[in-house]
């Protein structure tokens, strides 16, 4: 695997010359060769002309030919699994096991968007037959389904070198819905992420498709992400990130003169519950659950719980301490870059320095060892203290949690009343509990993305039923999931044929439906 | 009917004191009592909360439930058919026929969402399948539906006084998703507003709906609108108008601390292009449909033909005769306010004064008589000029057109090129002309929501295959219709429950699907 260093600006590569970057390995803090040579503003323009043009072929193509370069791109990525758990390792401070499994995730993903829109049936498409003799005017035929947006650009997030970056989930939709992808590589994983850009750019040539269908933007600053979002020809943004990193795109995007839309997964601090009848019954085996989600990955998932709500009662003191112990046992583990375990660092210390909290618990400390190692650190307040003060809500990327004492049942709910938007919530309890807790139900509805009972919410599964996403500032836009089937329709949009001929029609729309896939016709779904 | 002049909150009403307003009737310049009072910002609050409120019950209403609602409204507005004839009619200088035909289009799209919710399908319920015995971890009971989103604010149009505006399409989509509603009344009908407002208060009581799930404001000026949008409880907004009201509405929306979605269905200029083999065939039928379609309703539809691209050939030169024959032979018609008939008058004076553009036909001029009467006025210009001159692709609402002539099949397709988002573009053609102008389908096709074949674009049908929408500067979210059962997604986003007893889950999630809708199993539709 021999590292280049540039830019992959549709077939050809970015130019030598301006800044350069190297990787830091957070284990060791050694930079990683070679230097990576940012783009300039001309080669991102270039990059998205070029992708402009692709379009204009690439959503021709049937769901048979994308899928077949959605699972070139999938075996490419599995033959480079063994160089992939080296690198990636050393540029995340992952574990290699880790990154194999995250390697399968990806790979899986890529394939479950290929049959997907290989069965076809995605597009949505509806047909509601005319009726000539209608009065006082005739009914016109009327055809609709999904197409492609355009140009997409793919932020690559720091925490899924693989399955949320340059061939992750934002990309594969992408493609599945028929938009060439230009990728802004996260700048903490760049040999990761020329070498899965390669994979992706040899499929796209065994596939024959349009140069441009891809592209690879290295930048160490936000210029170059920024050019990319106000790019005219760029039709909609995908991002994983911190949230004042997505809402400066955001806020970007909807200041064009054309507005677009971005999908910005950013900052979520996953409330857990934990409701009366299983505290009682197992507050011990909870506290060890918790404890693997808020330390898994160092606490770098953005579905990490950061925060858990404990009612008085039998088994809240257990909790608490079996939770303590854990975490006062964890090894200090190596984070994804030093600037992250700086800024985490830096929350954990101003979060001991309230007065209202308590640092309850803390893991191994590695400080005089070098590497980014982050100290496990368990907060501890009270409900009245949390309500009073919202910055304990929010997120801190790394290993910690707070706990949060109520006094009763209404103190929980009143706290779940000002929940901002997260991307899942969590309730451990029986189904008495759930009784008892109705509303609790209702109103984390309404606050987040995905609810899980009597689990934990790190560990997202990609399938059909899925919603990685939520109320902002969860997500830019809370109608749209970054992970499973439905993450195609963020790069989607209706379009509507009256009267055509079928000749003129795309397949989907065809008299006769020759794809076989479901469609509604006057209301009803059919696959006739 | 006794109109009352005051905001509906609730089942109250707005206090006396502050701003008042009456409506104007177009067509004699005279006021029409009674006044009308603006609401305060305390009332936009209390509305705003009301409905925060009802929406904690309203929420949890089955789709039977909900549909009778919509039903009631429909029932109490055909009940109040003759009335709003005659009323609406003043207030919008529209024939009493057209009122009456827009009368039945509003309780059809009330009756199509009662039959959506009733039927259940719509929330696109998902179950993927738990596997305890997958390795390395099981896979978890994953179920999502779609969920409503909270209070919405809905701002009444002027040019559908009934279809668009207080139980209009986007009142009955977001009630249809499971949202209280609060209207923004259209200053121009105020008296249709307030009865209109008064059914659905009526229904809604008959049917037992909470308080706040309804409310109706008056304000005469931006500030009422502004405050509602920036609400913190309110959670998107529907919105039919000009470019610049609904990007003032985008921008505050995407300005606030949690930006919401906003659906504003704004300028739209709707392109016509006719190919050769159609031309050359029935010229003076397709200038008498474009003609038709131009001065409908005084030109004020948002599907309007605006301009119309004639390549050079047999036929051309007999189009642009009939239509100027057609132009200068309309009548003057009442326009919707003196507002839209003064800015209509500004825009075709400017336009009249560019030098590249003439004036090839006027239509009878009534600038003696009182009352805003809109004058049909049909451009010219040559496609290169066009090219040159973005302005002339702008929308001028009201009775007017430009004929765009195009020396050769290139140029034709570099306007298309060219174009910006817009509703709906048109083709007449012959399928031989199809195949030769291939490109230009592919092209239309991303610039907008509906593509017409061989028609004229206003009559916007109401069904499940509609797609009223488009591309930025025609919409505020191109991936959107505000039109057709398909609107109800506006106001709706997906929620996810991973592991939850059935008893804890919605019905249209629990196991047995006891609702009998579709549901995708696994990736698969089925009924089971």
């Amino acid at each position: 695997m021999e590292l280049k260093g540039r830019s992959i600006i549709g077939w050809g590569s970015g130019e030598p010359g301006g800044r350069t970057f190297t990787a830091i390995n957070p284990a060791t803090a050694q930079s990683m060769p070679p230097s990576y040579v940012c783009a300039s503003l001309q080669e991102v323009d270039r990059a998205v002309r070029l992708a402009a043009e692709a379009f204009e072929n690439y959503r021709r193509l049937s769901g048979k030919d994308k899928a077949a370069f959605l699972r070139e791109i999938a075996t490419g990525i599995e033959g480079i699994a063994d160089a992939l758990a080296v690198r990636t390792s050393q540029e995340s401070g992952l574990p290699e096991a880790r990154i194999r499994t995250e390697t399968g995730r990806t790979v899986f993903q890529l394939r479950l968007f290929a049959q997907l829109i290989e069965e076809g049936s995605w597009v949505n498409a509806r047909l509601d037959r005319p009726d000539p003799a209608r009065k006082p005017v005739p009914k016109p035929d009327l055809r609709s389904m999904w197409r492609p947006l355009g140009p997409v650009a793919v932020f690559g997030s720091s925490n899924f070198p693989l399955a949320f970056s340059v061939a992750g989930g934002d990309t594969a939709s992408a493609f599945a819905a028929g938009n060439p992808v230009i990728v802004k590589a996260h700048s903490a994983h760049p040999g990761t992420s020329e070498v899965v850009g390669e994979v992706i750019r040899a499929a796209a040539r065994t596939r024959k498709m349009p140069e441009g269908i891809f592209s690879l933007i290295y930048g160490a600053g936000a210029e170059v992400g920024m050019a990319l979002v106000k790019h005219p020809l760029v039709k909609a943004v995908g991002f994983t990130g911190s949230e004042s990193g997505g809402r400066a795109l955001m806020d970007a995007a909807a200041a064009r003169p054309n507005p677009i839309p971005v999908y910005a997964e950013m900052g979520s601090t996953n409330p857990v519950f934990l409701l009366p009848g299983a505290l009682a019954s197992r507050a011990a085996q909870i506290a060890e659950g918790m404890h693997g989600s808020v330390t898994l990955g160092a606490g770098q998932f953005c579905t990490k719980p950061g925060m858990v709500f404990v009612p008085a009662g039998p088994g809240a003191e257990d909790f608490a301490q079996a939770l303590m112990r854990r975490m006062a046992d964890s090894p200090a583990q190596v984070m994804l870059t030093p600037q992250i375990h700086s800024a985490y660092n830096g929350l954990v210390a101003a979060r001991s320095k309230e007065s209202s909290v308590a640092v309850v618990a803390e893991g191994e400390d590695s400080s005089s060892v070098p590497g980014a190692r982050g100290k496990a650190t368990l907060f501890a307040v009270d409900a009245r203290e949390f309500a009073r003060n919202p910055g304990l809500a929010e997120e801190i990327f790394g290993p910690s949690a707070i706990v949060v004492s109520c006094a009763n049942r209404a103190e929980v709910i009143e706290i779940a009343r000002g929940l901002d938007g997260h991307l899942t919530a969590t309730i451990h309890g029986t189904e008495d509990d759930l009784r008892e807790y109705y509303d609790l139900v209702e109103i984390l509805e309404q606050k987040v993305g995905r609810l899980v009972f009597n689990g934990f919410p790190t560990g997202v599964e990609v399938g059909h039923a899925m919603i990685h996403g939520g109320p902002y500032p969860a997500t830019a836009d809370g109608r749209s999931t970054s992970v499973g089937t439905q993450a195609i329709y963020r790069f989607a949009r209706p379009v509507c044929y009256q009267n055509f001929p079928t000749s003129a029609l795309p397949d989907e729309l065809k008299d006769g439906n020759p794809l076989h896939i479901w469609r509604l016709v006057d209301g009803s779904l059919t696959k006739d």
